[in-house]
């Protein structure tokens, strides 16, 4: 196989995204996160190293887990605090031309009017770069904030997204037709209003009467990303997403997951090919391997173990605050925390873990694999993983901001491009585009077709005229 | 008086704002808002000319009154297509140092947590430039837009916003301690846990149970800016609002506004000039007045007078669509018209105006004073504005864009200046500190005052730990 590679820069606007403590690491620059020049120069750099694109995670919560509260996560700076990631998305733009955005925007809390809204807005403002990580949340801190007593359980959340989807499917792809706008000085006419439609979706959760307030952007809808891990998660997938990530600790977990999706994309009607999976991956780069090594070292020496346990106990649900950082997990463990450890210490089922060696584990690469060497060692590492899972790239961590991103574009980069596994330059167009060669609009293929408008009168019998 | 007055920009992230039909003009560019180079041109024009800031309006609905349909609206770019005005603050401060943003965003219908997060990330990234401009939403449309099947009656929505002002209050005031981030490389500790506060927030509208998610901000509460006309709009706007825009047809008519809201906000325990107070204006300056004269008859061929009446039947609530051009107001216009239609005319009150007139008033200027002239003669009338009645400076509406804002840089600045009315250099530090010339928070008379805390301990007791 010789597929070219995909990158995704994988970030979030705050502190300490993937590895807690780090950000006390002397070259370190993430308490900078507030300044816009430390998202410019992000943008820059990956856009040098001809990234696919940023990716921008977020929590719209705290990790309270971990003893009950949240003091171990802001003791730590373990993604808290952490600002809105779509505010960065048009100041990157501005200095771009290429990088793609994905971004994490939680659908429980805001209306498919508005929030269909803004996602048009930015796929205006960057000219089709715009792309869209649908999460449904999942810390009972965002629920309170948000003033709920608690969110909705686990299935239904899915049933809601699905509802959602529907909602802001038919007001990008339904309301206005390709030609309404027509901009004509001459005549005075901006828009035609006969290819203007109101959307009405009178669904289980979500309703909306009104047309789209915006004009058709260039993907109208944007790239759709989404990273469930459970069933119902990879079935909600295999239907909405275009790119999908998973998160494994070895090839051999990784590569059943990648078939398992594109069998459910295939079953859902769509081509497997029509979705972009990406791994999450840590790499460590060094001129050779033993600067590599030396820089892996250092950067262990600043890892925090309780805000690794905090974000552990966050995303596992147990609270890791009892136990001494010398206890060993095959002891401590009871039942429930076996599937979650699991996920970590698959790659090496036999060994006996610390909790401090968890943590440390958490705290530099978590589940992903965590890749070490030398540009050529890495780079082989990568393209294993890609030719025997099916993989088309990786969503990259950092460990040290930005020199984790400059170490991938100065020395990773040629080395994939010397071996013919990575773009030499962009291509032109959109986002999805990009990713996928074809147009800038979803594929026929995909559950959004239905709710394009081919006929541009008003029928009274439309469902969504 | 020899005080300076303020300039802002009143803009809108859509195609025709203020003056239906202008789009058209051969000169206009306001078709190109979807670009972000539009937006970094109008920027770097405003800081040029030291305008304090740029207001940008929003509505998140369609005007959809007159004839029952949205249709003249999007015929003629009345307000619609509108992107989300939000978006463009972050690539807009990428490009300036000084200029400040005055955002208009709807609280019907966002969650006070998240919003908080939102605000927070653009104090942070505009390092303290950023204001929000309150609003409760007015139109039908919106709300069907929402899923709703209207929006609140106009009194409760004040008191849905008085609760919702508490909520983000406690988050931006009381939630972090200034010394809560210590960020300390050597220690590894990030934030003290022991300043950060819980938010409990129960009121009969919103609910929080929260830490707020963002470190402070330079302003922490963002510039508070308010609209509202009405008895009880003027009420909220003495209690919460720092900058209040009023707009009226005539000094006579704005004078009392402005003695009112400052006595109101006296009564609401802040000092009178606690309130920077801004009326709307539109200027068409020449570099005298023959050539401006010349520009305002160029303009006025280009009204749309559908457009212009579809405005003016949705901020009216009548549906004008029923009326000849050549019909007489006065004969048509029924009880349920005249205070609309009153304030728009009542600068000349005896006079006979027909549906074209009040179409071509409303398509430039609309009920804002419209002053056309060389740039002496506009200064001396803005200048007998404010010393007359009081005002604080003017929110200028554009006619064509960018040609308005940059006849004012370039024409009415200068004259301002020679004059000693107008500031030559931005003065340093936050939006705030510029407007008030004292510190980047809000002042300690302010309601949001009360939720600061002035404790770093705990308090079990406290409403807001």
């Amino acid at each position: 196989m010789t597929r070219e590679i995909l990158l995704n820069a994988f970030h979030m606007n705050t502190v300490g995204h993937q590895s807690p403590g780090l950000w006390a690491h002397p070259r370190d620059r993430s308490r900078h996160y507030t300044d816009l020049d430390y998202w410019l120069d992000l943008a820059r750099t990956l856009e040098r190293g001809l990234f696919d694109g940023v990716f921008l995670a977020d929590v719209l919560g705290v990790y309270d887990v971990y003893a009950g509260t949240p003091d171990a996560a802001l003791r730590h700076a373990v993604q808290v605090p952490i600002n809105d990631p779509l505010m960065l998305v048009p100041a990157m733009a501005s200095v771009t031309r290429h990088l793609g955005f994905g971004v994490t925007c939680a659908l429980s809390y805001e209306p498919p009017y508005s929030f269909a809204r803004r996602m048009s807005t930015l796929d205006h403002l960057t000219k089709g770069r715009i792309g869209w990580n649908i999460v449904t949340g999942y810390l009972a801190s965002a629920a309170k904030g948000m003033g709920k007593p608690d969110q909705a359980g686990h299935d239904v959340r899915y049933d809601i997204a699905d509802d959602y989807m529907e909602a802001v499917y038919k007001l990008w792809e339904g309301s206005w037709e390709d030609v309404a706008v027509v901009a004509d000085k001459a005549t005075g006419v901006f828009t035609d209003p006969a290819r203007v439609h109101r959307v009405t979706h009178d669904g289980p959760f979500h309703k909306v009467d009104a047309i789209h307030l915006c004009e058709p952007s260039p993907q109208r809808t944007p790239v759709l990303y989404q990273a469930g891990a459970s069933g119902r998660g990879r079935t909600f997938a295999a239907r909405h997403a275009e790119c999908v990530f998973v998160n494994g600790p070895s090839r051999a977990v990784v590569k059943p997951l990648v078939g398992d999706l594109r069998r459910l994309a295939a079953a859902a009607g769509r081509a497997p090919e029509d979705l972009r999976i990406f791994a999450l991956a840590t790499v460590i780069l060094g001129r050779d391997e033993a600067e590599a090594k030396a820089k892996h070292a250092d950067y262990r020496r600043h890892i925090s173990h309780e805000g690794a346990l905090a974000l552990f106990s966050g995303w596992s649900g147990i609270d890791f605050s009892g136990y001494a950082l010398d206890d060993v997990l095959r002891q401590v463990r009871t039942e429930a925390m076996h599937s979650a450890i699991d996920s970590f210490t698959a790659s090496d089922p036999g060994r006996r873990w610390t909790v401090r060696e968890l943590a440390e584990k958490v705290g530099i690469g978590g589940r992903s694999p965590l890749m070490v060497g030398s540009p050529a060692q890495v780079a082989e590492e990568m393209l294993a993983w890609v030719d025997e899972t099916g993989l088309d790239g990786f969503n990259l961590a950092y460990v040290v901001m930005p020199e984790s991103f400059e170490d991938i574009v100065d020395l990773l980069v040629p080395e994939l491009q010397r071996r013919g596994r990575y773009k030499r330059a962009y291509r032109p167009g959109s986002l999805r585009e990009k990713l996928f060669g074809q147009g800038a609009r979803l594929s026929a293929s995909h559950a959004a077709a239905r709710y394009r408008r081919a006929a541009s009168t008003r029928d009274p019998a439309c469902a969504i005229c």
